[in-house]
């Protein structure tokens, strides 16, 4: 069958095990050749191809419901589904999205992009299922990284007592993004190693029989024999101590295992987790044997050599600048720590880790214990450091809130991916972040125009004595010279880049470049002045407020969602001076932004520089004629 | 000793169990003479006396660090160090505060009143004491509802996996404000229901050795086997997974066991739980049977009688009209549904589950999963409603943009606690939801002028398909006769509530009766115009337009942060129109709001109608000054 004719998942049923097996073969090579071009999550796609078969062979949907964890290894499901022939488009702007999206497919029914959101979801179906009466299945299908998420475990926790019929897959790969850490990382480790007891009911009893063994082992001490008892009799036990019924391991790419199993658990009442083990990049070599997670999701690859097509690097990335400077400072700080929840790779960590492993915590896919655990350490006296995405710092808002700002603890936040993200698309647009800390009492927000103030604004951010955050975007700088040696720069005043009379444009970060750019296009018609707005809160007050006494237009521009965003803040000092200076607001507007480039993105939205260029002129123009 | 002599617990170290015993009783009298006049959380602190007295005996704060988690079941804890003196002064305005409070007492490390956060933050305590070199212990003191939270799950994993120091004291009372659900809670009646099984190291061994007998119940069905197996030999098997060694249970009113446990687990390396099993309300009759929580946090009352004295109610509460709207919706919408993380006590949700049981779903503290849970809900044609309040709501801000409103799925979110709480103080203030849902995509937030309105508002919103949340404040509402019949009202419209020429307020909620009184107050000098501004988000774009052109002096007032709040919508929307309307903001200052009276603390910051009329006066003959 061509992939690309598939209409919908029912052809499966009629295929057997061995047919599987080799259509199985032809999926793995239209990824491995798709992804080669468009780039993408390509390992754990590749490690969840018979999984996938096996599943929407046992399962009807869209009548049974899967509810993809994270969302990034549903591309088999997407073919399955009759999306083949859009891959070309994969990730692209207007294109097939990267993440299940309800308006490409009725067999997508939930939509997602942060992890650990399908167990609540499932159980949101399974209840909806039995209200409405009808005998439909929920799945989830779960990483083992993403099931350490709080919500997860609070998902787990209401499924289990409420003995609601939700079916869980967790897909054991042994590493999410980066290699998994956490206590239920080494507990399922401790399953993979005993993998030939399987758990099914009919097999309990053997195992049973096999205790007296135990019993013999005694004088060898309590601790062993309780290990021995926890590890050969009971895989499952911490599933089953939250009322599900635990099958597996199984391997995940045995598809006549795989098919068995899932008919067991068909065939249950009530909560039930299969454990599946999945290699990730499972088929393509240089996938499967990769340790640091490169292929996790990647750019566009060659495919004989493995070799992953890299654009040439003009400057150092932010995030790299960040790591960096705080390697550096923690050479002379002692008390200086660092927290990822996860991502130590993306955030691009391991030179800390490699230098300070005891001072480096990778908490796992944990958010809001890592704010409050940093919070901890703060009321300690140490310095601690928060490694994390903008769009994943959403998960631990409250944290923020109560445990470190509202004790005005010592505590920054280096928020990596600020501002558009491009193909990940509206689920990890790192947009909201002013907005939601910007009314938090006691923080302060602050974002450099370039690499080299990132790190002198960086150091000044560690060394300040209270709740701070350092944001900056995705990506590479703009290849300035970096300084050799840090030095404070002040945390509440801006400063002019380029003088100009006609109108004034306050932005920060790599916004700051954009507007030298709109400067520039308007050249010889306006004179504009450009200020490097770094401190989102608190405002450069005395020069805002000699803004107002001059009576020059301003313009703000953020690469954040306008309402409650920095051009807010700027009309409500405005406000409460009693000032009325004329103003006009560049911004993220009030929808979310899907996958594309950002240039793409920003174009749609009018915020590319030419596009401001022409905006301010008729804003400045308008302003002219009035006044005449 | 007299309790208000005590100047720190190292008095302790010299009594005997004995003395100790009659100690307790002491400190229940005192704690119930005290609170029967001011009021606080009795029942929480009479189950934790015999813990608190062990825990400062044998461990020595503040070297060693206790976290109470929630941090209502401090009273003791503050009563041994020093604090019985200002319990006269318990949650009153500059008063002791009824949580953990830095600035009180270098016994109090950590500040809380949100559950779930006490793991997260021993575990930063004990790994700054291991970088900082010394031996000082984390001591975090949980109930057995707040670990249901999912940050408390993160940091079991984290400690768990790191081996880190950290003695975590489970203190089970079998209800936390509500009696508890989830499964671990069954799992924890399962080991309570096994009690006399201690998992001591030296008891392991007469435990393996009845093994044999476990093993001859064998015809009786491998699962009650299994049953058998998880209860008897493993009572903390699901904390022993996750790497920490399980002691317990203990009974936490008998002192002797107490102290040797603390004993054995003072020595342990590692994480180590001890599983105390406490009554709440213990020693006091009326609250050690209470059922529904009415001693987990009261008002004052008569010890003899154990009668609440409650003042004469004018109007039903706020919450009882949310819960009653819903139960009457329910009886005609069979897709209604509703959720609560813990709260259906405090959010009076009982009328609704006596007659919708299985429409009613207390997923207990997990407003992660709360939010998510009803988003899969809707997914499926459902229209869950979310019963949460304000402050805990912030805990679900991610599942709100990421979930709900990015899916734009129909999930109505009742907000109960909106606007200053009084004696909970700052942790638990609802001053930041606007500022927090206002730059959510899709989502509209409104909130009735009155009981009246909050009932029909409701119904509207509930009939809407899209996400909307309703807020509404604590309290009694102000006693307007209620119509029979539920009607709907616009969702984007406000309502001229008071003509009038001089200046316009706009408010919503209960400061709409504020601005009368205001304008009563400036009756005869100003003619004030009064505007119910019910929906927050959107705006009554059209009326705003049309009071710019009025040209009208407005003044915004609204009981919420005024950073990115509702006030500053309306510069937005002004500034969008290049419209320059003098605007005065009234509402919550960038700084949080401490304990107290409500009254008092609006009059602290200028917010009770005498001060706002006075301000607005000046404002308004400032503006005719200038135009002048």
């Amino acid at each position: 069958m061509k992939l690309t004719e598939i209409q919908d998942p029912s052809f499966l049923k009629r295929m057997s095990v061995s047919e599987l097996e080799v259509f199985a073969g032809d999926i793995r090579r239209f990824l491995i050749e798709e992804l080669a071009t468009t780039g993408g999550h390509l390992a754990p796609n590749l490690g969840v191809v018979e999984l996938t078969l096996a599943l929407h062979r046992e399962f009807d949907s869209p009548n049974d419901k899967f509810v993809w964890d994270v969302g990034h290894q549903a591309y088999v499901h997407k073919i399955l589904t009759g999306r083949a022939g859009q891959f070309d488009t994969l990730r692209q702007h207007k294109g097939l999205c990267g993440f299940p999206k309800r308006n490409e497919s009725i067999h997508d029914v939930w939509e997602t992009g942060h992890s650990s959101t399908s167990l609540s979801a499932a159980m949101g179906i399974a209840v909806s299922n039995e209200l409405k009466g009808n005998d439909d299945r929920a799945i989830a299908i779960i990483g083992d990284g993403a099931l350490t998420g709080g919500m997860a475990l609070e998902a787990l926790n209401h499924i289990g007592a409420e003995q609601q019929n939700v079916i869980v897959i967790l897909n054991d790969n042994e590493m999410s993004i980066a290699p998994n850490v956490g206590a239920m990382h080494q507990m399922l480790g401790r399953i993979r190693s005993s993998r030939k007891v399987r758990y099914a009911q009919d097999e309990l009893e053997t195992l049973i029989k096999k205790i007296p063994l135990i019993g013999g082992k005694l004088e060898k001490g309590g601790e062993k024999i309780k290990e021995a008892v926890k590890g050969a009799l009971v895989p499952g036990m911490f599933f089953e101590e939250l009322g599900f019924n635990y099958y597996g391991p199984v391997d995940g790419h045995d598809l006549d295992d795989l098919i068995e199993q899932l008919n067991y658990v068909k065939k249950e009442e009530g909560p039930v987790l299969l454990h599946v083990i999945t290699k990730k990049g499972k088929g393509y070599r240089p996938a499967e044997y990769d340790g640091v997670g490169t292929w996790h999701g990647l750019g566009p690859y060659k495919i004989e050599s493995g070799e992953v097509i890299k654009g040439k690097s003009k400057a150092p990335s932010y995030s790299f600048t960040v790591a960096d400077t705080l390697t550096k400072m923690a050479r002379d700080e002692d008390k200086l720590t660092l927290i990822t929840p996860a991502m130590s790779v993306g955030s691009k960590l391991d030179c800390f880790e490699k230098e300070f492993p005891n001072r480096m915590f990778d908490v796992g896919i944990a958010e809001q214990h890592a704010v409050t655990f940093a919070a901890g350490q703060a009321t300690q006296g140490m310095k601690p450091v928060v490694s994390i995405y903008s769009t994943f710092f959403q998960r631990a808002y409250d944290q923020l809130v109560h445990d470190v700002a509202r004790q005005n603890l010592d505590v920054t936040f280096t928020i990596d991916r600020s501002g558009l993200v491009g193909a990940d698309g509206e689920t990890h647009q790192g947009v909201f972040d002013i907005a939601f800390m910007r009314h938090v009492p006691n923080i302060r927000i602050v974002m450099a125009k370039d690499e080299n103030e990132l790190q002198h604004l960086l150091y000044s951010a560690v060394k300040y004595e209270g709740p701070i955050a350092v944001r900056f975007p995705r990506g590479e700088g703009i290849g300035v010279t970096m300084d050799e040696t840090l030095h404070e720069i002040s945390l509440d005043t801006w400063e002019v880049e380029r003088e100009g009379t006609d109108v004034a444009i306050m932005a920060f970060g790599p916004q700051v470049q954009d507007a030298l750019k709109i400067a520039e296009l308007l050249e010889g018609d306006l004179s504009v002045r450009v200020i490097n707005a770094r401190t989102i809160k608190p405002l450069d007050e005395k020069m805002l407020d000699a803004l107002y006494a001059e009576g020059i237009p301003l313009v703000t521009l953020e690469e954040a969602v306008l309402k409650g965003g920095f051009g807010s803040a700027v009309l409500e000092h405005a406000n409460e001076q009693e000032a009325f200076p004329r103003v006009k607001r560049f911004g993220i507007p009030d929808w979310y932004i899907e996958h594309g480039g950002v240039n793409e993105l920003l174009e749609e939205i009018g915020l590319l520089p030419g596009q401001i260029a022409e905006e301010v002129r008729s804003f400045v123009n308008q302003g002219k004629k009035q006044s005449v």
